[in-house]
């Protein structure tokens, strides 16, 4: 296996800058993958997520069942397929076989790695509190994986109706924040 | 002023991707700013944001107390000034004026624009039920605006320890996604 683990303490550094990803579910066998770009970091470490995932996609319900998931980070090679993830539901179709994606084991969650993600992020849900409200989904991350060989990943980000912007040069500047 | 009224069904696609934006508030006739970036949306329309404001920042107890504030989206050429924000409080100096931000009045809440910024969201607190736990706020945004001029807004985004990566290029896809 190409990937390596990753420490949690820097897990924030992964999802803080906005990244499309993609949200991996296991129920009963099957996988699916839905496309996500609703989420926040709100803890450091152990890092925990805020995500919103909609009560009309199919992952919800599979989600709030099974409280496991694993989110994704593809890069822009992968953004066509991100898309036509993100335009289907796991209702109608096998994404995983229909969009050439390899669901690969993960450790502590049933729900599967894209092996095809630079990064990848098993969760379970901890906090159901605002789900009723707003469809929002408190995660931890129980194990961090990463292919080093990425070293300026190319993430998407999402500015609306299929335009995306996709991640340019990085700066370096003298700040105290973590 | 050169900033025009920006529709708030719009709004999802300036905080979607991710940028690291400026929070402003006011509170007792002085202004305050704080560098964040751990937000996502809620909804699309009424436009709500979620978002993390650390209960050892200056602006917490105030944000708490007001229930109004300004979310001011920031592009490269600020960086210098946007990590010089997020390495101060505003318990001991005014930041607008050590930092020459222009501050200038909103339209629905106290708290100022920042002149400097693309693009400006006017804010209140409409739910703390997350505050107590997550330090998390639920924003709705009231009004909007832009600078029309700016095309394709250099936002940057936090990677960690003051590394940032600066917005690319785009790309579209057949997205039918909102």
């Amino acid at each position: 296996m190409k990937k390596k683990s990753f420490p949690l303490s820097k897990v924030y550094g992964l999802l803080e800058p906005g990244p499309v990803v993609m949200v991996t579910t296991a129920s009963r066998g099957r996988n699916n993958v839905m496309t996500m770009s609703w989420h926040t970091m709100l803890e450091f470490e152990p890092p925990l997520i805020g995500c919103v995932i909609s009560n009309r996609d199919y992952t919800f319900n599979i989600l709030k069942a099974t409280k496991e998931c694993v989110i994704n980070l593809p890069t822009v090679e992968l953004a066509a397929k991100v898309v036509r993830v993100g335009n289907t539901s796991g209702r109608d179709i096998d994404k995983f076989k229909t969009f050439a994606l390899t669901a690969m084991p993960a450790s502590s969650v049933k729900a599967p790695l894209i092996d095809e993600c630079y990064a990848n992020l098993e969760c379970k849900v901890v906090d159901t509190v605002m789900v009723n409200k707003y469809n929002f989904f408190v995660l931890e991350v129980v194990k961090a994986w990463i292919d080093t060989a990425v070293k300026h990943p190319q993430t998407i980000h999402h500015l609306g109706k299929g335009v995306f912007m996709v991640a340019g040069k990085t700066i370096k500047l003298p700040s105290k924040m973590k």
